[in-house]
């Protein structure tokens, strides 16, 4: 496998991104480089975590998932290789790998320490393209996984939200809002599933229960229906919740919920 | 062939694109991937439609268009699969490949039904990802055109405006405004080629005929000139149009015209 | 060498790019397109050149760098194939390669004039799909440099701003402002490192010395490093220099200075 994806928060302005992409192609030509998404907002992890989390799934056996949101570049923060059963993951060791390896089951974890992987100059400011890229350039070429560093035991994670139960109500919380204008909640349909919902509140709004799609309600009108990655969005048909309601990362969300 | 390209409305923020091209890359590892734009207006079929028409004919033969702009996404709206002389297109039935059917003469369009070709579990919220990408992706590989369904005679368009002549005048309208601030008109060479062109008139600005290219007038003066598209545009040399004339898509534009 | 970067001015809404991409995977199917940037300001001529020289290094040997900022297309001014010891350029003679050619000794410059190499029907506004792109989709497959035109002694070029040294203090200029913030001058490594460094005052504001990178300092404080292409950078940890200081390119900067 030879497919490389990248994720940073370099925006497409710079040449950043394409600096990468040289120094990958310089170590092997035929390395097929996809990018995720460039437009995480400056150094926010948990953004970069969560989007990662929802695409990463999507890419076939081998892909080698490459992540440079990277606020400590230049100090003692390590950097990681990780090897989970179907993919390979690049980043720097400052949180952004939680929800991964939180799903990921018997993930190794390796410190990048070999500098034979390195380019010959390691700028202090940017890592990604000095340290990051030819690693995961290497390896599409050779199976290189045991020889980048030591495993490592306890890699950063944050905390993340789960859903809590009070007094018959489940109380979430706001991880992400997309292009559209979607609200993506931290409920899914696992911890859903068992209940029979009834009001749905985000900041004062309210909404009656979860639709199959968006053209469940009328057009302009509010909902929440499971998002493409199984995560309960709160939604507009033909339109943006985020222009309704304004939220930011964290606000709280309300469930009443009743047993089955 | 193994080439797709992907318009859609998903911006530049979120992984949507990268799934999409994730799910294609794992049907097929050779396939290239083109990204035609993703900066169509959230929801906007009609600008879909015209940035296609603009490009599509700049791909070499066998090229498969994938077009996701889809607020009807989870609805009864249905899915086509279109082949022409050269291209297919592969799109929500919603009117936007208006101007390619329109212009494609023995265009022959199948209704995506058979969900051989589909991902295993379809969002329904996102078909880009789990059936539009996939079929492409496998239309790379093998023929399938005459499996994914059946032919359908009725696909969905919406009416194009027409130049109309009223009293020795052209009336046209603003189909596009680009990045440059260039304002593209429904007029073309095709239509003008047999007039003599006198004033050009737009938002009480004035215009006298058309110029072969930016420079023939001075810096930041304002002129009329055949886009590389082939239609008629509206810009500024060295400048942006769309900064003086503000105009928005379906403004009027007026040409004098005399029979040569 | 198959690979193929691409500059311009287009940004990412609409199709121009792609249709670019679409003529040279018609001629080379087999060609490697690398987006380096498209974000660079209308027009902006001085911003391309400086990127273009930023990032063209960490490209393999033989790769082809298209840059299309051409706001005099259509006009007499002329078209260059550049040849270096490492690469290929291919961009409007405007100055654009001022500092790839101030950098690289040796390189020879052809004016592109061989129409065999240009699509057939050449737009007036969009030479980079009918002329650019086509040459260097040509150069992907065989050998086309000496063929395309005759050589040329007089490429523009543009004055680049060098530091000045006056009673202890070497004063330079921002060149740049990236995504994050940082406020990228002319002054090199080369220049600064055979001095004792001081006070460094940009727009009122007061740095101390050079540090090795970012986390060298408190989160939120001003710094001044080298960036990741060489040259010194004014930055803050963890957040953005520029919404400090809001320089302009050409803004001054004095750095003092004492010899080792």
């Amino acid at each position: 496998m030879e497919l490389v994806t990248l994720t940073t928060d370099f925006g497409y302005q710079d040449s950043y991104v394409a600096e990468m992409k040289g120094v990958m192609l310089g170590i092997n030509p035929k390395a097929r480089l996809v990018d995720l998404s460039h437009g995480i907002k400056a150094q926010n992890i948990k953004e970069a975590a969560y989007m990662l989390f929802l695409a990463y799934r999507y890419f076939p056996k081998g892909t080698i998932h490459v992540v440079v949101v990277d606020p400590g570049v230049g100090s003692e923060r390590r950097i990681l290789l990780v090897k989970t059963k179907k993919f390979y993951f690049v980043a720097p060791d400052n949180g952004v790998l939680t929800y991964i390896l939180n799903a990921e089951r018997g993930a190794i974890v390796r410190q990048v320490t070999n500098k034979k992987y390195f380019r010959k100059n390691v700028s202090s400011t940017f890592h990604g393209r000095d340290i990051m890229a030819p690693v995961a350039a290497y390896l599409t070429r050779e199976q290189i996984f045991t020889k980048v560093g030591s495993i490592l035991s306890d890699p950063e994670r944050f905390l993340t939200p789960n859903p809590v139960k009070t007094k018959g109500q489940l109380f979430g919380e706001v991880i992400y809002v997309d292009h559209f204008g979607n609200i993506v909640t931290n409920f899914t349909h696992a911890v859903l599933g068992e209940y029979t919902i009834g009001e749905i509140t985000i900041k004062k709004r309210t909404i009656n229960g979860i639709v199959p799609t968006y053209s469940s309600v009328q057009k302009n009108e509010l909902l929440a229906t499971y998002g493409s990655s199984g995560f309960l969005e709160i939604s507009v048909n033909c339109g943006s919740a985020q222009a309704l309601i304004n939220a930011s990362l964290g606000d709280k969300i309300a469930i009443q919920v009743a047993k089955r």
